[in-house]
This record gives structure tokens, sequence and C-alpha cells, in this order.
């Protein structure tokens, strides 16, 4: 885990401002609260972030490199992408050599560590640069005990039906809303945008296998003692042939008590396969059932991701979804997270009660 | 992966030989081709494994010490135990140096690398004693593509109710069957001790978490050409709060055409955990429901393991859960697999010629 040190970030998305491989990019322009004094994509140098992303609500200059980029004075560059594997792309690697010759710190959540990278190793001897390679987990994680179950926290945990379709963020909103409603609720991230929004967090997909639900346990009982609420960001989808075991991982780790369940509306394949994506209930059935052996937690609420969708057609989706699955949904990125969490809170807080009475399972 | 040379093993147990964490020893005993010379156990040492452990038909002398073995000209120490976590009992620390110092190759299962232990790294460059840590993944490890569901073979994959209950020894005996058949099998190691016996694998529960998928689908897409059949040793239980996320992993990643389902009869909860575990049927839908989605497949036989049963009960419980399933069931350890083989091969032939009209997916 990292403590969290204010920086100012120049990010590097060079040719993915506006792919979805730039969700770490998208998340830290969202949600971090360090500065961001500038972003590198050649194809929109000279144009603003808030013109190209309005979505996002932030303001930063478009550059084409780290030189232009220097005037703004930042502390670290962060490399800007979550690709399929982890890999820097080759594009990116002029931008990380001048940004270590520049003596920037280096932040990256790719599975390729740059740490390990020769020649980046070689520069940064010179020029003192240090890198935060933040998908890097502790060394010493143990395996799942089943102390997870005796947290005194409630947890929630986000799942969803596919990657990226908005788990972080919705865990993020809910934590403001529970925040500006005067509960004490902590975001527990997951991944490494979460990591690096939060500072603190294991990136769990970069865990052995075996322990995947050990880190998962150690980030519960890792939540500060006088939060009463622990909201956990998720991690692909129980649907997804590459990532299913990450989150089952998770969902079986974090031993939460309810589940929010994420969708993006129009979103009918699971990324990159040729899997169908199964309506709201049925997928509730899946992790609810999944769970049922184990420790039991419901679906309490449902949050949907808008994007594609105008005003209308979306608060349309959101009617629809509470109305199908008898929920309480709301898209929380877009019209904020205070109704939703309301909802989860009630629901909780019945869990919770619920739990006093419930068989501990014995590790 | 690891090309098998033959080995003169003396096996280490010391206090664990009866014990289930010692399942790599017994695994070994039951089914390596190479030679056990002896095992190291004090509080059985002068008696022989044949009289302790009947069942796993095979005699070695029992001593206690290293020293003592020495006479039987071993090649190897291996570390006969998975304990959980993987970490190297205490007592056993001892018998590793006297190996290292006899120059003999230390081979192990465990997480706990010991060629990365510095005291036996500075014995081993005195001794040239050599490392072999079988549970050291390939560096490289692609992410899961979705090629594993267009191998030509017919991949059967073992699940089970629970960790230890035979999963590994089902698909051994199932390919010895297979091959006395005349039909081209090939066991696919996953684990440990199916890699030791079969001299090569990948150990999946040692595989970065995003990753488990991905090395599943290698496993299969390295099946040699000239095999019909690839039977997949399975890992863990989905039922498992520690170790779910790598059986899902596997499940997914392997894209199995076929399961056996594997359960050992009185065993009622998981390893460890207060989880009950359900009836076969229930055990059987939790899989296929899992994988209806994503690439469906059937369980298409129950095989037992009636090691707590005497005969009478043993023939009891296999019928009553071949009429419970309406699946072959069989103990195939006990009785031999050609009956259960001829099963799965008829199931699995139909599925291959279903397959042939499915819809491949695409990556």
């Amino acid at each position: 885990m990292q403590e969290r040190t204010p920086r100012r970030y120049v990010i590097v998305t060079d040719g993915y401002l506006l792919n979805r491989h730039a969700k770490t990019a998208h998340g830290m322009l969202r949600y971090t609260e360090d500065e961001i004094v500038a972003v590198i994509d050649g194809g929109y140098a000279g144009k603003d972030v808030a013109d190209v992303l309005p979505a996002l609500h932030r303001s930063a200059p478009i550059v084409a490199s780290v030189k232009e980029a220097l005037p703004f004075a930042p502390t670290s560059l962060l490399v800007g992408v979550a690709t399929a594997g982890g890999i820097l792309p080759p594009q990116f690697r002029a931008h990380v050599l001048d940004a270590i010759d520049a003596g920037l710190e280096i932040v990256s959540g790719l599975h390729q560590l740059l740490r390990d990278d020769p020649e980046f190793v070689t520069r940064a001897q010179k020029s003192g640069a240090r890198f935060w390679d933040v998908r890097l987990p502790p060394t010493s994680i143990p395996l799942f005990s089943g102390a997870a179950y005796r947290v005194p926290q409630v947890v929630a945990l986000a799942v969803g039906s596919d990657c990226a379709v908005g788990k972080k963020s919705v865990m993020i909103e809910l934590q403001r809303a529970a925040v500006a409603a005067g509960d004490r609720a902590e975001f527990v991230a997951t991944g490494q945008t979460g990591v690096m929004i939060s500072g603190k967090g294991i990136v769990v997909d970069r865990v052995i296998s075996d322990f995947v639900s050990g880190a998962a346990e150690q980030l519960v009982l890792g939540v500060s003692a006088d939060a009463r609420y622990a909201l956990v960001e998720g991690q692909g989808s129980i649907l997804h042939p590459a990532y299913g075991a990450v989150t089952l991982g998770l969902l079986y780790g974090s031993a939460p008590d309810v589940l929010v369940l994420c969708h993006e509306c129009g979103r009918e394949l699971v990324e990159d396969f040729d899997v169908k994506i199964p309506d709201l209930n049925a997928l509730r059935r899946m992790h609810e059932s999944l769970l049922a052996p184990i420790k039991p937690a419901a679906c309490v609420a449902v949050a949907l991701n808008t994007q594609r969708l105008n005003e209308a057609q979306a608060r349309e989706a959101i009617a629809a979804a509470q109305r199908d699955t008898d929920l309480p949904a709301d898209d929380v990125v877009r019209f904020g997270g205070a109704r939703l969490w309301t909802a989860v809170r009630a629901a909780a807080t019945q869990t919770a009660k619920a739990r006093a009475h419930a068989q501990p399972l014995q590790a």
C-alpha cells in the first residue's frame, strides 16, 4: 500500500485519448484530487481536455510532448492506459524516456513493470527519476482466512456485466455521496486507477491467483476502524472468460454484505468475446447463487452507465431497470450518488442486522 | 514447462506421512514412473510405505534422515507436502540442507521458492545442488484469447466439491484407461504433483490472477497434436472461498467440452471452512450454469472417492450417485477407470460432434 502524496501529473495517452483503453486517464481526470497539469496526445495538441472529453469535468491543456508539458511544472508522468495484457504501447516509450530524463516520477498501472525495463532503469539512474508501478502487489499476502466475515464495517462490492462499465466510478460516487450525507464510508481500491486515486489498495488482478481472495480480504481488513461502510471497487465480470477468476476472487475474498450491480446500457456482448450479457435479473441471480453456499449477499441496487443515451433515454432506462429488478436504480455518475446511496445504506443496515445473527464461518 | 528426466527420489514427509497435506507425496507414490528409493518420516522409520499406506500400491523404505537414504542412491529430494499457503514446514529445513550438502536436486511444489532462500542458495553453491521449484510458472503467459475454443482435441476437465477429493487421480486413471483402450489421451497437469508426475504443465494457482485463464488456455493449446482427448487436472473447487478463483480461471480457460464431477463420499464441508457441500445435482448445475453463457459444457460422469467406505458401501454410494444424477459414476482409483472412460468418451464424442456446429467465440 502507498500513502497518497500530492502530485502534479502529466498524463500520456498518445493516440488513446478517446479510446476505452484510456480508462486510467479518464478515471484520473474525473476523480483524482491531485493536479493534472497537462495531457500528452499529439492528435489533440492545442485543445483542452474539457473540449475533447466534456463529461469528465476537468480542464487541462493537451500537448504533443513532455517538453511542452514541462513549463507546467509536473512532478510525475502517468501512463494513462490500461491495455489488454498491460503492455506499454510502443509510441509511449519516447515520452517515458523524455520524462525520465527530466527527472519526473513515472507512474504506471501496467502489468509490464517499468522498473524492470533496462533502458528506463539506466536512464533513471542518471536523472534520479523514480518509478511507481502501481500494479505491483505487496510481497507478502496471506491466504484467505475467513477473517473478512467478521469485520465491523458493512461491506458493499460492485459487480458488473463486463469490464469498464463503471464499477470504480460507481463506488467512488457512492462514497462521496455517503460522506456528503454524513456517513463514514471508505472507498476500497482494487485496480490501478483506484489505487492512484485513493493512494492505497492492492491491484488484485496482479496477485498470484491462489492469493487473490486473500488480497481482497486484506483490503477489507485494512479499512480504517472509524469507517462504518467499506465500498469495494469491483473488477472484471463473472461472465468474462479472461478475467472471471479475478472477479470471483474478489467476490469471495471481500466477503460483501451487499452487492451493487453495474451495467452499461446498450452493451450486449462481453468485451472482446462473443458472450451475450444476460438480463439484469439473471446477472443478479448468478452472483447471489455463487455466494449463497459461502456467505450469502444480495444485490441491493442497480447502477447503470447511460453514457450512450440522451437524458430522456437515460431516465427511461433507469426506470425500466428499477421495474424489471424491483431494485433502486440510477446512473450515479450522471445524476449523482445521493439517491442510490440512501438505498444502499438502508439495505446494508438491514443486512448488517441479519448478519449479527448468522453463523460466522470458521477458518 | 519441464521435460521429464528420470529421477530417483527420496521424499520427505517428516510428521505428515498420513496427513492430507502430504498429498504431493501420496500422488507421487501412487503415480510417478520415477523411482522412489526412500521416504523420510521419523515416526515411521524402519517400516515400509506399503505397510503404512497400502492403498498406494508402492513399496519404499521409510527412514529418519537424508543420511539413511543416501545408500539408496537418490538423485533428488522431493518436498512431499502441499501446506496451506505453500510454506516449508520448519522441521523440513534440516533435511533440505542435508540433501543440498549431499548434492541432491531439490524438488518442491511449495509457493515458497527454495531457490530464493539465501541459506539454501549459499549451501547449494558449495555442493552444486540444483532446485526444481515446480510451482514457478513460465515468465510469459499471454491473456486468454479464445484460441482454446478451437483446439482439435476433445477437452475434459475435472471439477470437484472440494480440494483434495481426487481430481488429479481421476484424470490420471482415466488417461491410463484411455490408453489401455487404444485411445490417444493426454493428461494435462495444472498442479504441482501433476507436473512432477507428467513432467510438463503449469501450476496455475501460482500464475498472476489476470493470466490464470490464459495459462489454462496455453496448456490446452500445448497438448500434442496426435492426441484426441485432453484430460485436464482440476484445481480447488468453485465452492472454496480461498481457491474458487483458480477453479474458475481453469474452468473458463481450459474451455472444456465435458466435465467430470469429482466428490469424496462423506465429505460434507469444504476444507477449513464452514461451507456446506451441496448435493451432486446442485454442484453440477453450478458448473454448467457458469459455463452456459460462455461455452456450454455438461457434466458427463461422476467420479467418487470412496476411501472412507468399505467395498459394499462404496458400490452402494456409486449406485446412489448414478441414480441421483442419471450419470455414469464410479471410483476410478478403487475400481479402475475403464468403465468411466467408456462413458466419458461416448459423451465427449457426442459433444465434439455438436461443437462442430457451434458458433466459435471470437477473440
